[in-house]
């Protein structure tokens, strides 16, 4: 079902950057970055393109994308990156590995993410699905999907995500407390396949657990 | 995420109609005005262009725009005002700001109004999408949403809605019990903010409330 | 909201033709005819045009309709007509002013007809959505759509049918039980806001209804 | 509603694999086969066209499939057979008059096949819609869909699946514990139109028992 061996050529850039908008526009068909929100990035030779603060995702094209070095500061591009932009870096810096990040607001990863936000984790197993993320070959792997509490104080929240990212180093993604997910891939359609991925399993979780009563 | 410093500079009146009709087909699309209902309107140099009473939002372009003054008299344009057009110009009476104005039926607001009519109030807080709602900088925001009882008497309701905007002056939206969510903003694509974020929050609590016996 | 003053005049027959089709390929899109389910048809001095047995309608065009009579009698068009359409014809004969059928299968109108089969109706009141209903101007209202027990007799179910509009004038749908929604108007695009109208209720009743141990 | 004499004439090889994709891409729209999960095929003159392992199937084309033989030796095309591709020829080799195979992926046959996974079948009894599969004239039937255990052993599962199908043989589809379904037909438009109706009666069933505490 899954591809066992995986390319790891990377794409050409342009290209990279066509599917990045594409994933941006069905995630927005999706319902999932509504008003606005979400942020989308690639990372090729030590540049990150990254969505612009504020940008309605249903019409983004690659002309919309802001070029940003490492430490998030402006190289290109019209707009102001997002504050948000300094969870990127820290992804980027912590998995060597990634060229794109993905950031989403679902129902259900909102659901979930205040549900368990006192445990830690959405623990995720015994599901085919979870063959949609790298490395995993079987459905008795668990995945445990850290959960961050929100804040509007990027700088301690930056350091809080890099210390998970590095105690966690098998997660596939993190999720802010009834905020939303990041998930990030070797290229596009890699981080494209995790988003698929966690999000229909978010969504097994949450039709099991919610419902009664609050 | 969201916009922190939103440009106030008006948009041209043909691009905002354009953008007007763009969002009713896209709320079409999702349910949100079935079977005709629903309104959209555009401000501009005290005239107002609002849909047609009993029209299918799936098809509609600017030239089906009904033209009215503040007092809701018929300035242009085939067919009649909504009854609800009273409700439009008692919005842009008390929201001096507002050029925008969408009036939508869902699934989630006709059942959390229905569920909290008795207590005035939808209240949402501690998410992250709060943000999209103009001049909210944090999750830990508390968004109350004053909810009318419905009534098919628009003078009075008109009458009553113009003390709850007055009573409410940080609100960014109204509800009518078991009927359907007003929304505005200083532009269409401030209002579909609104719209997407205040939407999104009202699924995440009603998916959370509902399911039990009722 | 809605129309108060309905037009009267008919549409041409090929515009209506036009509109049916459109109608049955937009509710295959929502998952409302799946698997080749549901039927649609037309009501033109004297003769029926409607969709033939077994046809997947995510691809219907006004030339697959088939050509009857008010008795069910092959006038003209390719394939068989459904054992379904002597139910078209009763609703015909009953509803004089009829002029376009749907009937459809949704998740919701399937779990209410089933809960509710016992007692003989599904009843909707106090909702803004029944004004999309013709001839209904107030929430007050209530609509009492019949249910049907399900069979395979057709020719008893068309006699039962009938008995239950003439016992019901005022309804403006009847339900098959576990099975679908029949609902009509004087021209496809009222047929098509009274299933608009109803589908919605029938989400927002079901919601609070289901989730709990069946 | 559903036709009861079927065309048993094969449509040509070109038709069939166009019909494939299409209804592999409207799987992906539908969130059915989500993270490139899923697998389709279709049997022509003791040949098998099948998608490629770790394949988008919101993008293929017929000259993305791959061609195999009935002991699942690659004949032609790009990329790999998926390790699933034994699970399509046994069905190939179990169901002799089957010519095309749909697996996919939903929210609610993995939560049914879950759920029920101890009983071994889902069971689905008194809706029309079961007159979607081929050989069944009366909601009165009782649809019995055998689950079974996942795993990533795949040859004693294809041993498995053989002898289920041989067990069950009304059967028109077979779970795979939180995993997904398995379906066929003697064309593509007979599979899909199977999935359509399996999916439909899940989600029926699935509402009716989800969303209390797990």
């Amino acid at each position: 079902m899954f591809p066992d061996e995986r390319s790891h050529e990377p794409e050409p850039l342009e290209r990279e950057l066509d599917q990045l908008c594409a994933t941006a526009r069905a995630c927005y068909a999706r319902g999932w970055v509504p008003a606005t929100s979400g942020n989308f990035s690639v990372r090729s030779a030590g540049r990150i393109f990254i969505t612009p603060s504020g940008f309605d995702k249903g019409t983004l094209a690659p002309t919309d994308l802001l070029e940003i070095d490492l430490e998030g500061k402006a190289l290109g591009g019209q707009g102001r990156p997002s504050a948000e932009a300094s969870l990127h870096t820290v992804i980027y810096r912590e998995r060597t590995q990634a060229r794109a990040i993905l950031h989403i607001h679902s129902i259900w990863n909102t659901l979930l993410s205040g549900k368990f936000a006192s445990s830690g984790y959405v623990v995720l197993r015994g599901y085919e699905l979870l063959k949609g993320l790298a490395g995993v070959s079987t459905h008795e792997h668990t995945e445990r999907v850290p959960i961050i509490e929100n804040t509007q104080e990027y700088a301690p929240l930056a350091d809080h995500l890099g210390s998970v990212l590095c105690d966690n180093p098998g997660a596939h993604g993190v999720l802010l407390s009834r905020h939303g997910l990041y998930t990030w891939g070797e290229s596009v359609a890699e981080a494209r396949r995790h988003l698929e991925a966690l999000e229909f399993l978010f969504e097994v979780e949450g039709r099991q657990l919610f419902g009664q009563p609050a």
